[in-house]
């Protein structure tokens, strides 16, 4: 018995993602041919250290609540609750940035608010750039839009600029700091897509999750450029700022200036997550007002400099190998030149099958990214102090 | 400065939900006028009991195992814990229905499994109980679909069948229990639909958020029934079996069977979910996990006890009264015809100022609500006790 129903055909054009099964699968092969090999893995894409206490306590606290009459919630209001969208409108603040609470939609996940903001737009030319996190690009195929790549390289430093687009309106995805190239974007260089988008009618949408590992003066966020509130959204994350990709939590700001004609999109958008979807729990809620307390601040980033150490080991050998890089300083991230003028999957072989290394291909994020390799910080330290000798050894 | 990039018009289509905020702005008016009057709400759609003890201590303990370096757990598989999962498999096993586990994807909640189940079907005519939860509607018009009413009424019993229907492939929205009729189809109604959606290559969406609370021999899945694994997705929810509407947790059914074609439906959901969904929070799976013990199932049954003792009394009056009406027996909610020929909003203004209760308009659920009119048995003992004693007096 086979259903006659039509499907969604745009999903045949997906690519199937091979980029971590192949790696298991080569990591598996190496580990059974090499019983006795310590290998060390520097692709982890995943927070590993735990929550604050800070937040613990605050989601221990919220579970009590929710076990008695008097304090017992229901369903959320479908926007996040207050107690939570004004502190998040608090910590734009305390960058310079105003946002107003009301303009703060939280939810379940970046990823969920990056693939969901399909849904309220109409078919345009979308702009993505070339290494990228593979999100933008499926969820547009999904809806059979039509991508341009923006193409990353040495020369841009993978940091694309709107240089020789026909001028019309685009969908524009931008990620800074970047995943996976950890490449940050100045304050100079957003102003140069916010005032493209606000010159051709784009739309931004700005992804900020790795805000949070900023150590430069670069924005933390795109409403730190002037103009950006009539063209761009922004997204952000609980995820890698409090360690929440367990627990998630995250939020998209819909400025109110920000609107097609007479429509605001932040009226789409919340049509859209009032229809479908119901709020972020309660718990999780609390737990996420705490990491932005002043205590859960220094706590969460008593983390991320750890892992920003991390990022710093693994520079410093890169740059004493003379191994051209991007990120490390503004991110958890390294996305370096393989050697010798290797190829991402070669180069993959060699670290693996020489020092017992494991990291990412840069091929795996799309064209722009064969020759280039992904490093990540979010190891222990002994892992990456361990990998740093391999490196030093090795290259 | 305006976008000029194309939205998606079909929002455009929507109706603007003007059901609780009308209701809100009656009962607030009247409010003003009679400050003195005590004003009792049947009209909750939420539950109003605590979290189970077991619940809690189960969330209050992944908590802490979040707090600590060794039992940390960053992003969760996306399809849910197998933890989860084969707990919830042996949750249909104990009401003699097969599913594995594997068939099993949890999500954070049933409006947004049944919201973005819209994304992996193509353009089909869609089938929607009338009167009905808006999400069915809303989610389709977001996406252009032809969407043709199942009128329910007093005669079919607001059971729709696939009576005169052309036979051709559609998608079936069905919900047994339902929202907001609290009718409930027994297993030979539901053998009618999936005969014809078998015979048809028509897909069901079957949602059983209130299966918990049936008490009769009706199915609590539609997996029951011979025949609906190569015709039917089921979704279901923690929100109303275990009080999780502020805790979020819920899971849909993709047989293994169910295909178009070479297509596996699961295949396409899978896909959809891993690209736009980033699975539920570690603690909350814990916490769905332990309502799904023994002692779990045990206090979450009692608390649906105390709301259909509710229903009972409710059910009385109105039997009492010859007033005619469905659910009150399997499900939270009745679906009374209002009396004397009163409209939905005329027997909502009747009862709020004659008896100064509120409860919810059935004209606010679809054309063929009007006349009918919606309680729930959410509330406190004491509240519908008082309801019982003034619906006596008044009817």
């Amino acid at each position: 018995m086979s259903l006659k129903i039509k499907i969604n055909e745009h999903y045949s054009s997906l690519k199937k993602n091979y980029l971590f099964s192949e790696i298991a699968a080569r990591v598996g092969a190496y580990s059974e041919a090499h019983p006795e090999a310590k290998i060390v893995r520097l692709g982890i894409g995943d927070v590993t250290l735990p929550l604050s206490p800070v937040v613990v306590n605050a989601m221990k606290k919220a579970a009590d609540e929710m076990g008695q009459a008097a304090t017992f919630r229901g369903y959320a209001p479908d926007f996040g609750y207050d107690f939570l969208r004004n502190a998040i409108a608090a910590y734009y603040g305390k960058n310079g940035v105003t946002v107003s609470s009301g303009e703060i939609f939280v939810s379940d996940g970046a990823k969920s608010d990056v693939g969901n903001i399909v849904d309220i737009l109409g078919e345009n030319e979308i702009l993505i750039p070339d290494p990228v996190y593979p999100v933008y690009l499926d969820s547009n195929l999904m809806s059979g839009h039509t991508v341009r790549f923006l193409k990353g390289n040495e020369q841009n430093g993978f940091l694309p600029l709107p240089e020789g687009l026909p001028e019309k309106p685009y969908i524009i995805y931008l990620c800074s700091p970047n995943n996976p190239t950890g490449a940050v974007y100045s304050k100079a260089q957003l102003k140069i897509w916010v005032d493209f988008a606000n010159q051709t009618g784009s739309l931004i949408i700005f992804d900020s999750a790795y805000e949070a590992f900023i150590r430069s003066d670069a924005p933390h966020s795109i409403y730190a450029v002037e103009g950006a509130k009539t063209c761009a959204v922004e997204i952000c994350s609980f995820s890698k700022t409090a360690g929440f990709t367990g627990t998630r939590c995250a939020w998209s700001v819909f400025p109110e200036a920000l609107a097609a004609g007479d429509t605001k999109l932040s009226a789409l958008w919340g049509r859209r997550q009032a229809t479908k979807f119901n709020g972020v729990p309660y718990v999780v809620q609390r737990a996420a007002e705490a990491a932005l307390t002043e205590e859960g601040i220094h706590q969460c980033r008593a983390n991320i400099a750890y892992y920003m150490e991390n990022a710093r080991l693994l520079a410093a050998v890169l740059k004493e190998k003379g191994i051209w890089f991007t990120g490390g300083t503004d991110s958890p991230y390294l996305w370096l030149k393989c050697p010798n003028g290797m190829d991402s999957w070669e180069f993959f072989d060699f670290l693996l099958q020489k020092a017992q290394l494991v990291g990412t291909p840069g091929a795996g994020f799309g064209e722009a990214g064969e020759g280039y390799f992904r490093l990540t910080s979010f190891g222990s330290r002994e892992a990456t102090e361990e990998a740093v000798r391999r490196l030093n050894t090795l290259l």
